[in-house]
Formats: structure tokens, sequence, C-alpha cells
């Protein structure tokens, strides 16, 4: 019987030497290897946090300490290890674990995480209502250096260091973040990795402890030992000293032995601590290792050929070549948006920022603010972070900064964290933002040209993740505010859709078909005209309905007092975790059958048609 | 002529010498004391910020360099000198200079500020324009301590590291944000400020240089001097160093000499430059100097005897009392917010954290996971910076974090980057959000009352700026979801309002009136009723009408097919920069006597009643 099959939950796993933990992970690596193959998910940051996170298990005791993974996308080992390591198998498909860490989903899950730089907030909320409360467990955050150059985490540092509370922060170093990582704090830890006590302290470690479980006599004389070592590397120089915070580094985060005792120790200190430890990403696969941004997060698809993401790096690369003042940012996501090509042709005009995405908005605006075009290549859920920024920064100056807003809409497997259905709303309450929503790749390219010239302030581009299966045909000229009409309507019914996947419902239906190419400002030529022939308007979007594009048309129908009836379809106000586009669009009644029963009611009068 | 009547523009001061500067100081400085007595503003921010604004100018040359004042609310001396003297004297008046950096106001203000920690993110966007276009000016972002906490400013000194390129940073440190500063950067900063090397440098500085001009050939000496000494300041210890920014400090930001000769150096270094001044807030005033939070604002208006901030923060202290689960939460915002009442009662329960939006909302979430009942106290426009925290870690996971959204609405003397606009619009796309809005003081204090024992999921408090005038009456309990009928209607029209500035309008015309006192669930089961009783409804917010609360009746109103016409009054789509709010509510028909003309419409078939 394998390791794998025994261990059941981090009790089980405290019966083993540390020689048995490193053959169990070595099955927990296959085994991670076999489900991502098929399921998809994120594969190298998971290859690279196993004996980190098996250490952890061994020293901690979960679910009384709480661990929050930040991020999450790489907690599938703290997953196996912690009762759902058959459930394993439906990684990232509806009714199996999230890809993330989730509170929903079990109690060892100390909080639902997904977006980056959180764990240090929330770990610091988590101890101060220990602290309150007068009880002992330990908050344990674990975060990589890519989600360390988020702002949050800063904000927090500054407070935990403050607060002189106990709690230990594990810093996962594997000087990568989804690209390569980027900045001034990634070479300041490369500085630390690189420090001769790294290699003294490997050292005194290494010694015969592998077969020592960690409980009885022999441990606590080992430990003695490494207590002193431990000791010694309280280091005041560091900047994380000068934050109040304990600095213990580097480890080598694919050593269980060092690893559990650098824990075994920091765990009795009484305020807060952080230890850096050195891992690969995509540890012990050979593939992963040497790739670990194609293996970063593994689809469990076959390649499509050509994807929103690479017409729009493709035609941002194409503009760049004929007008110098086109620039690309990105917050760290320069592969997954399509702007590694701009990276690489125009690396002077390509910005990767590190994951930081109040600052890459705010940059931007300086950037337009002195004659430059910027374009912020983003993905929809995690231009969330920057609202603030967007509306402050860029809108009130009215400033034409451009936002390449990706995966907007349904997500897929990725889940409830990442889904993209509230950037309609977001955006369109901003007084002076424009947006748009191409139909189709050739679209987005047509789009994407047209706002190179757009300069009356922020003009935003959504489109989905993967590739629409509706078609390739030919769109006409863009026209600011102008909808395109893809089809007249026989039964004065006309959908306006949003979108490729909405436009994919509306041509599959009897009715006109409008693409809402402009979500911001509406069409209200097409409305009043539509109106006056006495259609009833159908909007679909993949978006919530709350704020989102059909309120706008329903407010103008209302407030211009036409006679004209509108039906609201998009996604309903709850969360959907649902792991699968279609599953998500059907949950929500976004399908083709769900508008012909539209349609039908309006023909047979149950709905009225003119109000 | 004193030197205030004389100085008309940058140029104008480069004429004098430190000397005279120094008595010119002396004249702004009253003449501050004097419009800010009369106009409100922010008064010891800018009595700080005298010489170094004063050096700056005389150092550098604006608008050709370019000033980004973070947060903007030290700039007066900046408008004083650049050509904006006499419209000084209608500061944050309608027609006047706006209190903060305003891009729109003169081709001085290099970039629109108001809210905090962006000035390092848009200064290094401005210059990367510099760089790619090739050209030299210098750009100085000007940041406080307080500012010096937000995550956006070590997102960008992350970036500005890396980037190397030429800018400087001026932290202008008074230890001292809106309240007492707080965090670990905050200690760290009083480190350097006690460090020898200060005391050290002033002596070098005092020699007699005080009677030359910036121009000529003794300046050029005396400057060959402090080139030395400025070069002995580069101190690779420090945690700016670490990350690529040359560290120099800390200088006294009341010396004008001392200012200059250093601004004269580091303008020559080709890299990232952080220079470090002391300065005390409020200083030459002594009641300022000695009470900087009460001169942080002056509102320039009698204080009323009991604002809304203060009912909320006793409530909040009253239940806390008899509920040691409750918890506060700042963001650098104590007295302001009221809470500073619960921090002086239950120290261990308040929790200041620094200008951290972001960090509050997920540090929040944690204490919520874990059994406690956090309340953040927070401004409606800076909530907006934690936008994503709220949906991600608050909303996703449905935990009871309660929001007290102070100054949501028109704000009056702040303008336009302060406004309380969008909240509705923002929070109501968020599902599990609740959302409440009192009509009265003891509306506000009943609603907070029943927040402490709600727990189903996130709920939010918003209520506006200073005390109503819709007076005390005692409102009806507090039911969960449902609105709060004041009148009954004689015509078939309801007035629903959302806050006591429209309470007021409704009450004050012939209508039914209704207190939305739940913006978020709405009241279904009235609008039903009224549909049925064949009313109106007219939808009444200090909210965008995009995305607000009238939408949402709208919405419900057309998707459940009531014949019930709903008129939606708000404000528009484009941003408001009143100074007053009336002036903000007449400009967006949020008047008495326009309500009264739509109820004349409804009534006379204007607008059709039931469509």
């Amino acid at each position: 019987m394998s390791y794998l099959e025994k261990i059941n939950s981090p009790s089980d796993l405290k019966k083993l030497s540390i020689r048995e933990l490193k053959a169990y992970a070595e099955e927990i690596r296959e085994y991670i290897v076999q489900v991502v193959e098929k399921n998809g998910g994120h594969l190298a940051s998971n290859l690279g946090a196993v004996e980190l996170t098996i250490a952890l298990h061994y020293v901690f005791d979960c679910p009384e300490d709480k661990f929050i993974f930040d991020v999450g996308h790489q907690s599938y080992t703290h997953k196996i290890i912690t009762g759902r390591r058959d459930d394993f198998r439906k990684l990232r498909c509806d009714g199996g674990p999230s890809g993330f860490e989730n509170m929903h989903e079990s109690e060892y899950d100390a909080f639902t995480t997904g977006h980056s730089s959180t764990s240090l907030s929330v770990g610091l909320g988590i101890a101060r209502a220990r602290d309150l409360s007068g009880e002992k467990y330990n908050v344990v955050s674990v975060i990589g250096d890519g989600a360390f150059t988020g702002g949050m985490t800063y904000e927090a540092l500054n407070d935990i260091g403050e607060s002189g509370t106990r709690m230990l922060i594990v810093l996962n170093d594997n000087n990568m973040s989804i690209s390569k990582n980027v900045g001034a704090i990634s070479a300041y830890l490369k500085k630390l990795r690189l420090s001769r006590r790294y290699k003294v302290l490997k050292t005194t470690f290494k010694r015969g402890i592998d077969g020592i479980p960690l409980l009885g006599p022999a441990f606590v004389k080992a430990a003695e030992k490494v207590k002193i070592a431990v000791k010694k590397q309280v280091d005041n120089d560091k900047m994380f000293d000068k934050l109040g915070i304990k600095y213990y580094g580097a480890f080598d985060g694919h050593d269980i032995g060092e690893l559990v005792y650098v824990f075994s120790q920091v765990k009795h200190l009484n305020v807060p601590v952080l230890v850096h430890v050195i891992t690969r990403k995509g540890s012990g696969l050979y593939e992963a290792e040497h790739d670990p941004v194609k293996y970063h997060g593994v689809t469990g698809e076959p390649e499509t050929a050509y994807k929103f993401s690479d017409v729009a790096g493709e035609t941002l690369c194409a503009l760049a070549a004929k007008d110098d003042k086109i620039v690309g940012v990105s917050a760290a996501m320069l592969p997954s948006t399509g702007l590694e090509k701009l990276k690489n042709e125009y690396p002077e005009r390509c910005f990767d920022v590190g994951i930081a995405e109040q600052h890459s908005v705010s940059m931007c605006a300086g950037l337009a603010a002195n004659g430059y075009k910027p374009y912020f290549a983003v993905y929809s859920s995690f231009l969330q972070r920057a609202f603030d920024q967007i509306l402050h920064d860029v809108c009130i100056n009215s400033l034409p900064v451009r936002f390449l807003i990706d995966r907007a809409g349904a997500v897929g497997s990725d889940g409830v964290t990442h889904q993209g259905l509230f950037d309609i709303s977001y955006l369109s309450v901003l007084p002076e933002m424009c947006i748009t929503a191409p139909r189709n790749g050739k679209d987005l390219k047509k789009i994407i040209e047209w706002t190179s010239s757009y300069d009356k302030g922020p003009v935003a581009v959504r489109y989905p993740k993967g590739y629409s299966a509706s078609g390739d045909d030919e769109p006409s000229e863009v026209e600011y505010g102008k909808w395109e009409l893809l089809r007249e309507s026989k039964n004065g019914i006309y959908a306006i859709a949003v979108g490729p996947n909405m436009t994919d419902i509306a041509l599959a239906c009897d009715c006109g078909a409008v693409s809402a190419r402009f979500v911001k400002p509406i069409d209200k030529g097409f409305i009043e005209k539509a109106a006056k022939q006495g259609a009833a308007l159908v909007t679909l979007e993949e978006n919530a309905i709350r704020g989102g594009f059909g309120e706008a048309v329903l407010e103008y129908v209302n407030s211009a007092k036409l006679p004209c009836r509108v039906i609201n379809m998009g996604f309903s106000d709850r969360f959907c975790d649902k792991r699968t586009v279609s599953g998500a669009l059907a949950d929500n009644g976004l399908t083709a059958e769900a508008l012909e029963a539209v349609i039908k009611n309006i023909i047979s009068g149950k709905i009225c048609k003119n109000p």
C-alpha cells in the first residue's frame, strides 16, 4: 500500500519519518502530474510546493492551525493531504475541488483564495481574532515571490510589523510568478537567496536526522541543535527586520528535513516571523522545471490555433510597428494576455510591472497624460483591483488609457474567483469610460485598431477566454457608439448581444441579431429606430444583470419613454462556481433555448411587446 | 510691495535670494491661514510644506518639470506660486481652485490628485513617457509619510527601482498623516529621522549661503561643497537603497537653504532618488502645530453639534460595550469617521492600519471568518480602492463584515475626487451584499444596532457628510429588506428616497414618501403592492443613476412585468466638481422643484403613469 493511499489526514502524516515523507512527496508529485495532465490546472507551482506543504502539515496542526495559501494555486498537496485525495481526480470539474483554497470546500481551508496578495491581510485578521479570544493556534500565510509584489502585501506587512502579533509568513520563492518575475523586490530577494548564510545553514542541518519522526526525545535533541542555528539567522540588516518581522532564510524548499526543523523552531516564537524558502517551480518534472511559464497553467484541452489573447497581442504589435506612441503594460501576465510578442519585438515599449494592477493603471495614466497610448492587458477579474485608479486617475482626467480586458465573461475551470462577470457593471458606472465588446477575432482586431486613434478618453475592449465558435466573418467598420446589425428582424424582436458567445445565441434564434459593439455609450439611435418600428429588445450579456448593459438599455428606454419592451438576459445576482463556460451560461439561462422561449412568449403575447 | 504681490510665477521666484525666500515663505503662510480660516481646507499639511514647495520651485522649472503632489492637499503654496495667488481666495469654492492638484486647472499641475499614494505610479508613467520621447525634464513626486503606507506606493517603488529611470521622490515626513501615523513603515522612518547623519549634515549646510541667489558663480562654488556632503549620504544600508532607489536624508524641511542645495544636487543624478525631508505639520501656526489632527481639515463652517460620523462612532462604542466580538477598523481615519471614541475606550478592539483600504477589508474578512464582527469605517470614495477585496474576500465567502460608509453622496468643497456618488453602484453589483441607508441620525443608530446581529453576510451602511436637516423623528424598527413608509400617497405617486437629503426632498413634495432603508435588497413587497394600487414610483438617490438604486427598482418592475411607471432621479453620467452639496444636487436635478415637476407631469398625463 502506497503512502498516498495510507494518508487520509494530517495526523496520518505525522506518523511518518522524514525519510518516509520524502517518498510520500514523490507519490504526490506523480499523482498531481497525472491529474493535471487530464484536468488542466497549475502544474509547476504545485510541484514546487510539495515538500513545503508536507513539512507545514508535519509541524503544524491543521485545521486548528490556519493555513492561508496566497492565490491558492499551489494548494494541491494540501488538498491531497487533507482528505481530498480521491476527489482530487475531479480537480477543477463541477463538484470537484476548486483549483484554489476554498473555505466552503473543507474545514482545512482557512480561507478562500484565488486573487493575489491577500494572504497576509487575511492571516493578520485571523491572528487578531485568535488573540482577542485568547486562543493559541498558529496562523500560517504561504505566499509566493510573485504575489509579494502586490501592494496589499506591503500594507499588511506594515500592520503586522507594528502589531507584533504571532504569525508565520512563508515566502515561497521560486523567482518566478506567472511569467518571469520583475521588479526591485525580486532583485532584492535574489540577493538574499545568494547570501552565504544559506549554504552554512544547509550544512548545519544536513545531519543524519532523516529517520527521526516528529515526536519523541530524539527529535527534541536534534531540534535543540537546530535552535541555535536558527537563532543565528536573526539578521537585523534585512528589510523585513526593519519592518519588525523576524526574517529567517533562505532555506531549501525541497529539503523536508530542513523545513521541518525550521518550522518546528519558529513555531514557538511569539512574534511575526518570515521564513524564506527557495523552491523550483515545476520541481521533479523535467518539462515543467525548464519551462515553468508554459506549465504555469495547463489547460487540459488541446491548444486552439488562435485565441482572443493572441489576436489582441498580434494586433497591438502590428499597431506598435506603425505608431511609436503605443506602449503595452502587463501586471505579470505577458504570456497569457498575448503581450509577450510586443515585449519581444519592442522591449522598451512593453512594461511588465509585477502583480500590481493599481500601479499599472495609474502608471498608464501618467503615460497617457504625456502623449503616449498605453494598453493595459489584464484579466477582467484582476482589473477589479484597480477600480479606484480607473475612476480617479484615468476617468476624472478623461485620459485615453486603453484596457484590453481578457477573460471577460465565464472562465470555466478556474471557477468563482476568476469569473469576469462584473466588468461591464463596474466600468459602465464611470463617466467618460467607453466600453466595447467584439463579436469575433476579426472584430477584436478591428476594434483594437480603432482604439488606437480614439483619444477622447479611456476605452475598454472586453473579450472572453479562448476562441469563439461564431466564425470569422468580416465585421463592418467601427463607428463610435454604433452597434452592428447582423440580421434584420422579421418578427419585430431584436436580440442585442454583447460578445461572441451571446452573438452565437442571437444568431441561432428566430429574431433580429445585433452585436452591441459599444456597451457604453449605448446606441440610442438604433434603440429609437427600433422602438418606432414597434420592436422588442432582448439584451444578452455575459455579465451580471445588476448594473450591466441591459439595465442601461432599459433605463434609456424608460427615461426616453419609448414604447418598447426590453428583456434583460444575463447572470443572476449570485456567485457562479460552474467549472465550464457552457455550464455557467446554462445555469444563468443564457442559451438559445432560453432566448427562443422568450421570443415565443413575446410573439404569443404572454409578454406584452410594447408596454 | 510684498513678495507675495510681486511673485506671479516660478521665474519671479528664482530672482530672490534664500534670505528673501524665507520672508516670502512667511507671507505665504499668513495668506494660507487667512484663506483657510474663511474657506476651510487643509491647514496643517500646507503650513508644513511651504518651504519645501518654494525650494522645489526655486530649483526645478515647472511646468516643464512635472510636480505631482500626492493627495494634493499640501499644494496650496504651489498654487500661490504658479499664478493662482488671487484666485486662491476662492479656494474650494465653485469657480475657484480645487483643494488638490488638478490638471484641468493649470498647466503647472502635472496631474489631478485627491486620493492617496498615486504620485509614484503617475510619476513613473510620466518619466517613462519622457524617456521614450527623448526629452529631459524632471519628474518630482512629493509624498507624505502617511500616503507612504498605501500599497500602491510599494508597487510603484518595486517598478521604479527596477526601471532605474531618473525621477525624484520627496518624502515629506511629518510623522503624521490625517491622524497619528501608524505601522512599521512609520516606525522605520522614525529611526531614519533620528539618525546621527541628519545633524551632521545640518552643520555642513549651515554656512552663510543665505544671501546667494540660485544663478551665478557663488552658487556653483557653494554647491560644490555641498555635493560632497550629499554624496556621503548615499547609504546602502537603507531599505530604499535595497530597492534600487538612492536615499538621501533626512533634511530639515523648513530650512529653505538646505533644501535648495540638496535638490540642486540630486537634480543631476540619473537614477531614481528619494529625498527624505522632515517637516512639522502646521509649522508656524501655534494651534495647528500642536493639534494637527484638528487642523488637518478645517471646515470653514461652524461645527454642528452632532454629525453622522459622531452618531456612528458613539453607536459602535455603545454596542462594543455590550458585545466583545465587535471590533473597529480604520484606514488612517479614526477622528474623521468617529472611531476615535472606540479607540479610546477599547484600544485593543480598534485597529488603525494606515492608509490601506485593501488591507483593511481583507483583514476584516479574516476577523469575520473567525467569529468577530468587524466594522470598517471609511469614506465612500476611498472604499473604491478595496472593490476587489470586498468582492473576493468578503462577498464570495459571504462574511459578515460591516461597512460604515461615511461621506456617501455629495461632499461639498473637497470636490470631484471625493464625491461619494458611486458606492451604491459598485456595491450593489456584488452578490451577497446588503446595503442600507438611514434617513436621519436616529435611523443611523438603529440600523447600526441592527447590523450587529445581522450575520448572514456583508452589510453596508451609507450616510452623508454632516448632519441632515430632516429632523430627528423616531424611525420604525428595522426589518431586513423592508422600506419605511413615511407618508401615504394621496395621488398614487410615491417618492422612494435613499438617505437624508433625498428624504427631505420627498417629504417636501406632494406625494407619498418612502425611505429606502434597504438599497439592496430592494423591497419587492412594497413595489408589488404599490403596482397593484396603480402607483407610480420616483426613485431619488445621491448616487449615479447608472448602476444605482433606481435602475435596480426599474429592472425589477420590468422583469416582473408590473404595470408601474418608474422615474429615476440621481446623478448624471458625468463627474461633478460642484463645491457645495446643494449646488451638486441642484446641478443634477435633485431638488424639491424638480420632483414637483415630475409629479405634475405624471398627474397631467404627460408621463404615462402605468405603461
